[in-house]
């Protein structure tokens, strides 16, 4: 039985990879007058009188919901809300595994950002957070954005962000492997969408000063055509050296590559032609840019991927149930800006000195530190 | 600790009274290759191709959604979503323990009508059912039958059905013990919101004939004045006889009560004019329409009440968890009105003849046959 044929008797299997469980049994009259009527009236005056003890006798506590439109799943593309509900299952199964999060996937039968926005708002109460997942750039920039001004619990779009934090920190420890210094390097981002715009703001709010975006047609700039808003608004950041060209131009003489992009665009000759020591993100999947043989052979000198068969893997799972474990558990309205900072620090802090290398710049996906370290980082910002 | 102290805390113990469990373990990169990417993108593709793959693949197969906008929640009225949660999470424990069906709590921050039905539909893709819950008259009837229009799994207002399934199976039994004939009671249902309508058109197409509907201005005709459109539209269909006059005209003579409006305003006199062996369901709670000893004084000869303390409890519980149960199982698109009969005569089915009599004419909440008796009845029409 191949992989994929495996994968689709266990989802038959499963029938729905996570459950409902009652944490409240009710076996007998008396159970159900406590859980149910007329005790459970108790709580409800409660929380009518003060919201904020929804915290205290709900599962608002601790609950996000994973929200998507289907619109940009995985590899697959728009395939609709339905189809999308395998992943936001995953992905509930993630935050209850990795970091003992509940999770409710809701898939949206809706692709009209202004719908979006609305349902997120209206299903809001039983939530403590909302993940969004798989939304199509760049409708999610403002779908977050709004969601972040009319909601006052986290909402974390995890493909822009949690890529982001996980690729932060692995270049932090790139940084220190190489010993290459922020405010020397030249960063390429590969990949304009949601995750190359959310990794671009992080770098450049981390405090690398020169970076450059492309897309398929080559280096981004001001004078670029097609660009939506989003990537007008990156490029008043972003190559501030007005460079022109195509990827391989902006690659000549970068410190580090990011690519969110496509399978085998990076040849051995773009790498050859950046700095010394070249640090590479090839995060397209399951075929990254370049493979890892590749790019070292070429003379880089840290390579990650998406993939596990390699080292250095870039997986979100390091950094979203820690993120959401912290901000529930502190009560955070909001994932700020200084949380990702410090998601990323913290993740990086777990491969100590002494076992840095070019090959293991990331903590392991199933390091059993890796969900409480992130989680009281974000803690400790609240 | 009394009772209402107990619920406090447990409710703050419990901190959620359902929570998400997976179902897919995840403790391995093999593990998370199968439930995740990139094996996830199996089950993905065959439901694009084939959305009713979703039912084989993912939790909408076992799944409903508990939707309340918190605008008339228990005996507290309007107190809002955050505030409903707990009785929302309630009925999601129920939905687990008595039928085996996941359910997700969904308090919509909205009392909008366009808007609720919106969510819904919006939200639909991941449920195999909406089960609609404290939603307020006459809204709540608008919002069930839109919802029924647009969505192709069954939405139910057990507010509504729920109630009116359980009063039907005790009716069904008390006909037996009295040796009425149902085409020749007189039938007065008090209380003209979402249960009392239901009710009332339940016991129509069940064969009662002649229904008088009473609200608190008394008998219910063409001519009152104040009428919801729901409340119009049931003139057409009851009161046939154009009774005019007060709650205790409409009782002379009458044969079955059913009371869904305030505590005590049933008087012994009132009972004591009506038909002999006559039939109370005085379902105000906690405090019903009349006390049952004080309406067996009068002369009548079966009584029930919401309460769990007295016989004849008419409890939901032994009809939404069966009913969804078998809907989902059998995969039923819509609850039809056959299934609302077939449901009702499979619970008063539960009380053999033998055991029949005027303290025993439901089955116990309890009763392990009860779920999957309804179950079956609903499959059974499939």
């Amino acid at each position: 039985m191949t992989n994929n044929e495996k994968a689709l008797k266990m989802h038959e299997e499963w029938n729905g990879k996570i459950e409902t469980t009652a944490k409240a049994h009710v076996n007998s009259r008396e159970d159900l007058a406590i859980a149910y009527t007329p005790g459970v009236a108790e709580p409800c005056k409660v929380i009518a009188q003060d919201p904020e003890a929804a915290y205290k006798y709900t599962m608002k506590a601790n609950t996000v919901a994973v929200v998507s439109d289907g619109s940009a799943v995985l590899g697959l593309g728009n395939i609709g809300a339905l189809a999308a509900m395998p992943v936001m299952e995953g992905k509930a199964v993630l935050f209850k595994e990795f970091g003992g999060v509940n999770a409710v996937p809701i898939c949206l039968d809706t692709q009209d950002t202004e719908e979006i926005i609305k349902s997120v708002v209206n299903i809001a109460p039983a939530f403590g957070g909302i993940n969004l997942e798989d939304i199509s750039a760049p409708r999610c920039f403002e779908i977050e954005t709004r969601l972040k001004e009319l909601l006052n619990i986290p909402v974390f779009h995890d493909d822009q962000h949690g890529t982001a934090i996980v690729v932060l920190a692995g270049i932090i420890n790139a940084l220190k492997v190489t010993g290459k210094k922020k405010e020397d390097c030249r960063v390429v981002v590969n990949g304009a969408g949601s995750a190359g715009v959310a990794i671009t703001k992080l770098l450049l709010t981390y405090g690398f000063p020169h970076i450059t975006m492309c897309d398929i047609n080559g280096i981004i700039s001001k004078n670029s055509p097609n660009l939506n808003w989003m990537q007008q608004q990156m490029t008043e950041v972003t190559n501030l050296e007005e460079r022109t060209g195509t990827l391989a131009d902006a690659l000549k003489g970068a410190d580090i590559f990011v690519g969110v992009s496509a399978p085998n665009i990076v040849s051995k000759e773009m790498v050859a032609s950046m700095n010394k020591d070249a640090i590479l993100f090839a995060m397209a999947n399951p075929v990254p840019e370049i493979m890892p043989d590749l790019a070292k052979e070429a003379g880089a000198k840290v390579v990650g991927t998406g993939r596990s068969d390699f080292p250095n893997q870039v997986n979100n799972v390091v950094a979203f149930p820690g993120i959401f474990k912290g901000a529930l558990e502190g009560r955070a309205t909001q994932i700020t800006e200084e949380m990702k900072l410090a998601a990323a620090n913290a993740i990086a802090g777990l491969v100590p000195e002494e076992e840095l290398n070019e090959n293991n710049i990331l903590p392991e996906a199933f390091d059993p530190r890796v969900a409480d370290t992130v989680s009281k980082a974000i803690k400790d910002l609240i």
